[in-house]
This record gives structure tokens, C-alpha cells and sequence, in this order.
């Protein structure tokens, strides 16, 4: 269950309108590593999780924190807005350039759609979406993408910084970016701990039974390009991260197999084949199958 | 400039046809962490980076190693469909349910729009998405976004694995596995790399000027769940990953603010406000703002 | 803020594992009108208002208990999935055809991506999208979407109700009805008040001018299609719902104006036109324009 | 069956092009609730109508005439484009501003992709979806949509009124304006009517057996929020709506359950569970379950 | 203007309901290449066509068509859809294995969401989208994708022929062939019209200054894969259809040219680079470009 | 197997930045008809294609040289944005509109999404999405869908190629412009080929048996408009393209049927119907079906 408070985590106030900023501050509202997908991430995360405890409490109580943000965003982009030019026409934009800056920089559907609100899509205006989320039951793998997205995230918030010199708006982002810092530290903390604790390990998944991998391309480092430095990286020489490998490096496959020959599906799919007489064909195929014509 | 050539990396070659599994399979070639999205992802990633040498050289050597798996997995899916049946009618349906069956399981547009061929889809038919991809110029977080791709995929792979016996199948999937386990270490590897390198750290971005964040609230965990054991993790006290600061627990926020008074914008959008002669206020509108009535 | 509780609003436990039935409801979690979409929809429509009170605490009030509808759907999906059969062949299929039929009608990413879990997408895998959701500023437009929301979502839970004879998931689909049975009759109390209160009346929006609209037209039903029943519905003749015509009914259009001419674009966009000798012309225009060639 | 006449319904003639404003327009015509959106909804609901008589006539009377409005808003379109600019550089803009204004303000693919024409898109760049629609087979809830979205289309129309002061523009909308007005009173009518001739109710689905759903709470507002003026509106006492019931008010939940234990799926989906040796656990469920290793 | 008339181009009638086969013909109404895309397609080219005639005249006498296609297509499937199985349990289905194989097979929203009827979506469940459609403003090129899309649809039409042998459904079927037919000849005696004329010719767009390309690869087969025979298509020696060049073979490119070095963004982008260090960097950058810090 | 070289087929380096003109070049890599489109489209004709030799070489041998073109434009967009600027206030924006203009151009995720790189997208910020490709099987269909594509993709080159002066650009988008012709002229000499080879002719599919299809609507030109012109082109009389026929013109359908009764599906689907007492009805269709209630 969740419940709403009528007050924010931190002040969401700007010092004065800005519709072209505002418009920015929609991708990290409904955008890939926006709040909406941290916060649906992490309680997907939580309801598919198979296990009680610590972990499942970590990814609620982080999750409810992240609805808050996308909270704090919105109301924040609807006082941006606020001032939102409506009456302009193309005389307007002659008269003064700076009018017609604006609107190329808008969302115009924050006026026309929303009325000067908020909205749930990235800075781009496309609609925010569910394949965005990541939730798939082995957590190694979730908190590294949980980590991704708390990086990637950060990353966006810190250039939006140095895109307004509103103090409001930067006092917000400054509370964000310490936040994000705490989410990347402990989505990270969190894997060591899968780790330490033997839950899971690398590569994941881990209780996948090696014997029915490939395991001599393991760790194999094949460079299917041409660059000369390609051999130099820990990648290529050295022990693995996972503890079970040395990597080797190699110019292109170290493996190699034959083109399958071509398929032959039922004629009645009309595609291109080499046989000429394929109508013909079709009559023969119609007798099996089905019993079709 | 890209090179193709006529032969596999791995054997692609079913023991037999499976249109049911060649809609499974599609999903580790167009689904979100699928192979056209590696392939992609590690290719931009290359294009926009800002440092030559072997970081570059490491991204264009796997992107293209990642086009031959969409081919592997194209042609494998291909043979997978070459009986898929095309003249079943509901009669045939009710004599044998088996072939009902199949029906429900597969991908109804490899038969009517691709004629038992592979498509760029993800196995619940989803067309693959260029949202699907992280390319950020920053490369810890994209390395730490390429693990977890390899992850998502390598487990999305072992999970194919046993959907099937076809030992065709397998043999191929057992190599995939092999590679994905080679490129989570590889990727694991490049991170440690790059801070050992100290080209970048924790949190990223590691030179954003952390004077501008809130850091009174930057290693406080904050539960807005009600978890009891949501303060046992390493998460929530001790040392953080970054190094540079220290954990602490909160039960629920530390700090709030009020919520910010309701926005007045130009009468002409026609929001709903408290202000019952909202027409009249139009009217005056009209005379600022552009001089439109 | 978000506050969340590790309880639900009600039990949701099934009797027993039905992935297909999981696939069926992940519809009402995460489809069009599923539950994602009210619980985002109306906080979009608090933090967008322009008028705090009752009517801004009735869509926060109703919000974040649609959250935990989210919440109770997605683990019941997750316990529907239990069971999920993963280790399944061709052969497994021909020996038993329900099993097949499970797969058939299985979202086959509820193994593959989430391992058995709930995916914030609709019953045919299409993602939750931000395009699903209103909220223009407008109340009475809002509130009327509510209402169809409520509506379309209700309808859709009785839908589901037959679909399954689960004791445990009746129970859940019972109390959702119930909530629904509510909420549209909560939305309709809403829109009276606004009109009651004279805060908003029809036609919506109701300040814009009417003198600028072309009243002549504003009360015709103009019949474009040749049914003969069209002039019997209480839309052809009276007094009309906003109180401020009376309809009248119309055999197709009654204004008519002629086709524009066609356009004459920049030839240099290489439109096809009536012109034979093109080049020329674009040799012309390349001397005004911004005098580029 | 349709037919096309090249005649338009009102006079679509902008007095001149104007780029920017055009761009604005494609709201309205490939937006959520833009004319393309209406034509559809209207004639699937007509096609998929189990009852002939006057409702259907409606609804087939009324799509064919949006058809028409998705043309005058095309060939709108196109007029507004035919000056628009293509031969634009860089130093082009440093001259002159407004022209790089314009630039930012367009739709960059009504002059790459459609050389100056009008698209199937709204003011973003969205392509229209077919997810816009609602169709349901329910009348009293798809004339409630219905309604909704003639609301919604209205309001954007009116506020696109103001971006302009193209005499030939306003006229276009003045009409629309009026059209709209005609169809929200329409659909109100008609909704009206299906409840006077007792063909459905509320609430909706109406012939849901109300025994099955838990109506305790059917008529209790639970406020998740906590505003003060929640209890103050006609949602929260007195008579609901529908006729059946009283309203209530309460604070927060008045029934909870607690949250179920995790799920257990099959391990071969390798989530990350409490059980440390889960290979072991693998190699049992191999025995098990289609016999499957 | 369009108008509505209550009969339909030909019989749509199945010999009775077939659920699975309902979804199946979702395709060529909702798809890629279905109905609605090519009704839209003529339509968009019509409004955007800069030269009255018959070109036009061509254009709207096929749309209209079409639209009246996309609606023998809906009410074909809402009949197919008359007995759609509602009511079906997890113990239904393990008594009856047909029963299983029809919800597998059915599109599950044409019962959750449109009541047993039709969708705007292809046979996957996608919606529709508005990038379907093509319309540049270039006859030639759009007529070669209109012939495109009804050789697309035919194909697809005649496959769907032998997945049913229902008279009713294979009678309509038989209607849309032969109009496919028809559409594809008229497409491409269009574009045979134009070039006669000298309204426009290859290369598309013709009237484009030649010599402001690069002639000199203008004509060259270059084979960037391994296959031998890719020098024995008349696309390698002999004329050009343009009938401006003579095709020419190599063995991969003929020119290249080296990898330009790196970008060196603003610092502030935090992009990864070779400088060590960068926060010294963003500093000094804070100093220039407009005065931010 | 794909291999990449560190080397670009042309030169790819603008004399200068241009952020607003990086945006538009995104439209020839990630929009619709773009080089992603054109690389994967080729590449899954030949994964699906069932016949070996010159044909497949073909698609195999220009799939790869696509790739290299998405290289070349995102290293060339890279480079457009190297100056983009970052630190923009809205004074700034006041005191040099050009900048604002720069602003307004400009795709917001090339800074915030990319640090100043190329994305997966189009002029307008759209994903590339998979349902772009066309690879249906049959070659004549399929080499006609890549003609189109060949052409709108020169169309859209020649358009962009005026947008600009800059001279590296311009190089670039000459080369481009030249393979494109080269791939127009390829693709209709393979398409004559076919025909020639009589492995595939007109109407495609060919090999359908035209006894099946309704041959007398097979060369009717049907006129849903009213335009007088429709008739005189070479599409309404004279011998049709596929040689098989005649063409005929006639003003509307030459064949009417009546619309079909409506359908009465499941009551439990609580669509609207004229019968008033459906609840009881319910309580009788619960007696069949499966047993439910």
C-alpha cells in the first residue's frame, strides 16, 4: 500500500519561470533513466522478488523515495511553466527574436496537451514506457542495472545543472545529485553483498551449470575489429573477475562454421525459391498438410 | 566500414524444426537485452567516444563480434520455422490439439509477414526499439550498463536452454553462454580499468563538483518502506563504495519542505481555477501578452 | 511523498498457479486502461493543478491507492506464475496438449525476462505507455476521462471475473470491482460539483468565447452516413445537455466549401509538380533563399 | 462503404504559411485526441456495435464527418508549410533570428520526410497509434470516452485559437470549435438516453451481478492522501450517483491484509532466492517436470 | 468530405466463429501493410499533393476504397469473434485441449478490452502506428511504395487464403486478391505514367544537379560480404535502368578514407577523455560559454 | 560474420559545428527510411532467404556497406555537436537570440541522453523502431520495398544536402546521394532479373492460384471520389502491367452487399444490446460455456 503526503522531500520552487528549461527537465522526469523508471523499477523489483527480507526491503524502500522525485519534478516543471507564452503569433516572433526562441524550445505540448503542466514524457516528448523497466528475479543482475540507472541518472542531472543558473532549480538538482550519489553507492553495496554473502556470483547466473557452456570461448577476448590497442586492456590477458578463467587475447574468431544451406518452407508462403515450377509444387504440398487446397 | 562474411562464428543448425521455440528464441535477438541491442549499443558507444585507443578499440571489437549473433540467431530462428504449418484450419485443430498447440505458441507474423522468416521483434512481438539503447559519452556508467546487459542476457539464454532438447539448440546456446560469460567479465574488467586508471570514479559523474550537491544527505539511507531489515545491509552503515563517505539509516525522510502554492497560468489554456469570472479575466488577458485577443 | 506499507488493501492469494491466467490480468495492471494508468493519470492531475482543496486531495486521495492496486496485481500475477512450466519440448507438447496450450496462451516474457514475475505491460505485451494517460488542467474534461476510466476498467475486471473460477483471485477481483463501483461514481460526483459550484460548466472549456465559434453549426447533427434511425436519438431534436441550443438534424453536410488550390512548395524539396522544366527553377530559386545554391 | 468528395466541409485557407503554427496543428490532427483519433474510435465502435438502430446510425453518421476533419486540417497543413524554409544555414540564422526561430519551432520532418505536407503525427513527433482508441462494445462507457475526448479535443482547439491571429486559421477552428460543441453535447445526450431507455446503467458494466463484488466498500471514499478538504465534497456523503448507494468517508484504508509470502518458481529460472545451494536444487528439479535437465 | 454508406464492397461473412483464425486476419487490417495503411497512405499523398489531375484524382478514388476495405475487414472479424470462449477455466481447459488451443491462439484483448470485436492492431497485438505511412511529396518514389505495399498485402492476403477454409472468409479473401491485384498493376502503370510524361524519372529525385554528386561510385557494385556470385547479376555490368550509367563490379569499396580523431566536447558534459584532469577543466570552461559555472 | 575496420568509406568531417543540423541528419540514420533501416533490412532478407547465390550475395553484399553508412553519419553527427552548447541561461538566451535559435534546433537528448553524441533516432527524437523492415520472403515484393526505400532515402539526402553549406557535409552527403543511386538502379535491375529469370512475375505472389481470386474486380479501376480527371489515366484502360488483363473504369463499386446483421457474442462480455433483460440471460449462458458462473 502506499500513502501520500502533501509536502516534498527538499523545496521545488524556481526563481522564475522558464518553459525552454522546463521542457529539459522532462527527461529525467519520464525519460530511459528518468524517476518514473526508478521508481516502477525498483518495486517491480520488489513485487517479483522471491525473497523476504533485507534485499525486498531495500528495493520498497528506496522505490517509494523515487515516486516522491518524480513528485518533486513535476510540480517543479509546472511552476516552470507557469508563465508559459500562449498568445504568440508569427508577427510576435518578428517583433522579438527571444519570443520565438522559446517557443522553438518548448514542449509544445505542455501548452496545448497538459495547459502547462507536467508530463509523462522525456525532454524529446516521447512517452515514457514500460520496456524502460528491468525486473527480471536475479538480483545480481537487477542491482547492476539498478546501479547503471542511478549513474545514468546522476550523469543527466549534472549536466542539466549547468543549464540554468535558476537558484531554486539547481538547489533541487544539488538535493538529486546527493541522492543519486547514495543510490549509486548502495546499489553497488548491495552486489558485494549478494556476493559476499554467496547468493549469487559471477558470471551470472551463477548455478547455471558451466559444463553445458562453451567453456573454451569463455574467456576468449575476440577482436572483431582492427584496433592495434585492442590486446592492451585487462581484458585480454590476466585472471577474470569471476575468479574462474585467464583471459586470452585473439584477432577475430577463434571458431568458425559453414552457412546452413537454405530453408524450404511450405510453398504456400510464396517465397522466393530456385525452383521454377512452383505452382505445381503448390498442388503437391496441398494434398498433405491439413488436407488444405 | 563492416565486412560481411558467408560463414557462423558457432554451428546454427536445429535438429529439427520448432516454430513454437523460433518465437522463444526471438527474444534474445530483438527483445531489450537482446543481440541487435548490444550490437548497436557498443557501436554508438564507439562512434561517440571521445578517447581513442583501447577503451574504442574494446567497443568496436565486441560490436561487431554482436552482428554475427544476430545472424546466428536470424538463421538459426529461420530453419527453427521451415515446417511451420500454414494451412491449419479449426478443424484440424479440434482432430489434433497438438497442432493447436503450436499455433498459440508461435509468432503468428513469422508465417503471414515474414513467410517462416526471422524478424526484428522480441518474442512477445514487440518491433526492437533504439530506446533500448544507453550511449552516454560517460564510460563507467556505460560499462557498468554493458554488464548488465551481458547479465540480463546470459540469464534470459540459460533460460532458453532449458526450454528446449534440441541438441542443435543447445550447442548454440552453450556458445552464447560462453561469450556472454567472456563479456560480463570483459565489461567488469574495463570498469575497474578506468578507475584504476583514474579516468573516472564513484559516483559518477566523478567530477561534477560535489560542493554543488547536498551532501548532508548524499550516504543517508532513507526508508520509505516500513522493512524491518532494511537496516541490516551494508547499505546502511559502514563505509561506501565510493570511499568517501560513511552510511547512515533513516527511518522515513530527513528532511521536507512544503508543498509549493498552485500555479496561475495565462486564463487562455483554460485550466480549472479557484477564480469564478474567469472569462473577464480573459478578457483583460487579451490586452497584455502579445496584444492577442 | 510516497510512503509505502508492506500490507496490502486486501488478500490477494490464489488457489493455485495459472500462468495464462497471469498473462489475462496483467491487462487491468498494465494495459490502456489498467491500473498504472489511473494511479499515474491522477497524480499527474494533482501535481498539474491549479486549485488546491478538496478537489486537489480527491485525486491525490485516490492516486495512491491506486498504487497499491498496482501492488495487489502484481504480486497475484507473480503467485498465478509460480508453477510456471519452463522445462518444456516439442515432445513434452505431443504427449500432453494442455501443456502446450499453456504455453500457447503464456506471455512468454513473464519466464524469459521477468523468471516468473509481473512486467508493467498489457495482456499482449505491449509496454505501459505515457500516452495512456489525461490530465489537461481542465477539470470537468479530467474528470469525465476518470469516469471512462473507471468505467473501461470496471468492465474489464467483470470481463475477468468469468475468465477463471480461482476462489482466490474472485476474491481480489471482487473487492477491485467494488473500488471501481466507487471511483466512477466518485468522478461523477466530482464533475456535478464543478458545474454546481460554477467552476466549470459546458461546453468544455466553457469561458472560451462562444462568439467566436461559428454558432450555426453548433447544435446540427449532420448525418454522413445513410442510416435511417439517425434522426430518433434525443442528439437530433430538443434542447441540448449544455443547456444553450436546441439540435437539429441534417441529411449530410450543411456548409460545403470548395478544394484549396495545390501548394507550391520550395522546388528544392523535389515535390512532383506540373512544371515540367524543374531544374531551371531550382537554379532560379537558388538566388533568393538565403542565398544558397 | 466510403466516399470521398473534393469538397471540404468549411473553407481551409490560411490568409499565409507560417511554419511554426503548423507544426502546433498536427495536435489536433495526429494527436491522443486529434481528429484521426475521433474517425477511428467512432467507426470501430460502429463496426464492432451489437445493436442496429439509431445508436449505431450515430456513430457512423458522426465518423465519416471527422474523416472530413482530418482533411481540412491536412490540406491546412500543407498550405501553412508552402513557404516553408528549406535553404537555412548556420549563417543564415546569425543574420537573421527569426529564421533560425522558425527553424526550432518546426516540424522537422514536415519538409525531410513529406517535403512540405502534413503527417500522421501530433506536435511532437509522435506517429498516431492505434492505442488512442476506445472501443468496447459497452456504449454507455465508449460514449462516456467519447464524450471525453470531444472535451479534451475542444480545449486543445481552443487554446491553438490564441496561437494565432491568421484570419483563415481562426475561421477553420471557430468551426471546429462549434462542431465540438455539437458532438460533446451529443455524446452526453446519448449517454443519457441508453440510462432513460434502461439499456444500461450505472455503475458500468451495469448487469454485473453486484452480489459478486465485495460491497462493503463500494461506496467508501478511502483518502490515501492527506488533505483536509478531502471529506468536504459530494464524494464523500450523501447519495451516490448511481443510485444505489450512500458515500462514506474514511481516513486511509478500512480493510488490510498482510503481504504474502515470496513465490518459489522453478530454479532453472535462476532468480536469486534464500536457498544457498541451488545447483543442487537444479539438478533435482531436472527430474522432474517434462524430464528435462 | 467522406460519407458513410451502411453497405459494404462485398460479402463479409464467415460460414462460422473461429477466434484464432479472427486474430490472424488482425494483420491485414492493423499491420504494417494492412488496410489502415494504405487507406491513410492515399490520403495523406492526396492533401499533400502538389498537382491536381489525375494523379490525385488517382490517389482519393483508392483511398475511400480502402477505408471501406478496413471495414469489411472489422466486421468479418467481429463475426468471427461472435462465440469467442469467455468463460473458460484451467479445469476447462485440461478436459478439453481444443479449448486450451483457441485461447492460446486468440488475440486476448478482442475479449478483455473490445468485447469479442475488432482492433486497430496487427496479429501480434500492436497498434497501428502513423510511421507506417509514406508520403513525401514524390510521386515516383511514392508510387513505388504503394505498389510495395500491395504486393505486401497480397502476399500476405494469400497466405491468410490458406490458413482457413471457411467460404465465407475465403470469399472475401478472394475479393481482396483481386483487388490487390488491380491496385499493384495501377500502381505501377502510375509510375510508368510519370516517367512517360517527364514528370519525374530515375534516379529519384531527378531533377536533383547530378553533378553535385559523387558520379564516379554512382554506378559501382561494391560487395562488402564474400559471396561469388554477387558478379553475375545484370546490377553488376550492362546499362542502368536510369539509363545514364553502366554498372560496374568490385570486390569491396574503392575509396576510404581514415577514422577522424576524437571529439573534445564541453567538459561539462562529462564525457570520459583522455585528460586526467578534467575538473581543472570544467573550471577553466566555466569561464567562457556564456558565463556558467 | 561481421567484421569492422577503423576507416571510413568517405570522408566524414563538416568544416565546422552545427548542433541544429546534427539533429536533422539524424532522420538518414535512425529515421524511418534511414541507413539503420536500409543495413538491417538487407541483412534479415537474407538470413530469410531460401535461395542461395547471386541474390542473396546481393542483399549480403550491400547490407554490409549500410552498416559503414550509419558509421560515417554518427561520426560526422558527433563531430556537428562538438561545440554544442551546454551552459545556456535564459539571459543568454536573451542577450544573443541566435543562441536561443541553437537551442530551439537542437535534439535535447544529443546533450542530456548522449554528452554530445549520435543516438538511435530520428529528426524528431523518434526511436528506430524494428517495424521499419520489410522482409517478407518473396524477392520481387521485397526488391520493390527496397527501391522505395532507396528512393525516399535520396530524396530525403537531396533535401538535407540544401540545409546546409557546409562543405564536409556536403561531401559526405554527395557520396551518400551517388550510392544511392547506385542502390535504386541495383534494386530494379534485380527486380527485372526475377521476371526475366521467371522466378517470380506479376501480381506477386504469382504462384497463387488465380482461379481463387474474384477475377472479375481484377482490372477495375473503382472511383470512391468524384474527381472527372480520374479516368484518364493509363491506370483505367489499356493493357495492364502484369499482361494478364485489361483495364476497365467505372465510377464506384460494381458490386454491393448488405451490411451483416449484428453479432451476439457471450453476455458475460457486457457489450451493449437491444435486449433489455440481460441479466437473466446471463443467468441462462451460465448454464453453458464451460459450466462458469
Amino acid at each position: 500500500m502506499f500513502f501520500h503526503r502533501q509536502e516534498l522531500q527538499h523545496k521545488a520552487k524556481p526563481d522564475a519561470p522558464d518553459a525552454v528549461y522546463a521542457r529539459k527537465l522532462q527527461e529525467v522526469l519520464g525519460g530511459q533513466y528518468g524517476e518514473i523508471t526508478v521508481a516502477l523499477q525498483y518495486q517491480f523489483q520488489g513485487w517479483n522478488m522471491h525473497m523476504p527480507g533485507k534485499y525486498r526491503d531495500l528495493v520498497f524502500g528506496i522505490g517509494a523515495e523515487e515516486m516522491g522525485h518524480v513528485e518533486m519534478l513535476a510540480v517543479m516543471i509546472a511552476q516552470l511553466l507557469e508563465k508559459s507564452p500562449l498568445g504568440i503569433t508569427d508577427e510576435a516572433v518578428q517583433k522579438d527574436p527571444t519570443v520565438a526562441a522559446v517557443i522553438g524550445g518548448t514542449d509544445i505540448q505542455h501548452g496545448i496537451v497538459a495547459g502547462a503542466g507536467a508530463r509523462p514524457v522525456d525532454s524529446m516528448g516521447n512517452p515514457w514506457s514500460g520496456s524502460y523497466i528491468t525486473a527480471s528475479g536475479n538480483l545480481l543482475a537487477d542491482f547492476t542495472a539498478n546501479a547503471n540507472a542511478e549513474m545514468q541518472g546522476r550523469l543527466q542531472v549534472a549536466r542539466l545543472y549547468h543549464m540554468t543558473d535558476d537558484h531554486g532549480v539547481r538547489d533541487l538538482l544539488g538535493f538529486l545529485l546527493a541522492r543519486d550519489t547514495m543510490h549509486q553507492n548502495q546499489w553497488l553495496a548491495a552486489a558485494e553483498e549478494l556476493k559476499a554473502e554467496k547468493i549469487e556470483e559471477l558470471p551470472v547466473p551463477s548455478n547455471f551449470p558451466l559444463s553445458k557452456e562453451e567453456r573454451d570461448v569463455s574467456y576468449q577476448y575476440l577482436n572483431f575489429s582492427d584496433g592495434a590497442a585492442a590486446s592492451e586492456g585487462s581484458w585480454a590477458s590476466g585472471p577474470t573477475p569471476d575468479g574462474k578463467g585467464e583471459f586470452t587475447y585473439h584477432d577475430g574468431p577463434t571458431t568458425t562454421a559453414p552457412y546452413p544451406g537454405p530453408t524450404h518452407p511450405d510453398a504456400r508462403f510464396y517465397g522466393t525459391t530456385e525452383v521454377p515450377n512452383r505452382i505445381e509444387k503448390i498442388a503437391g504440398a496441398a494434398q498433405d498438410m491439413f488436407h488444405k487446397e
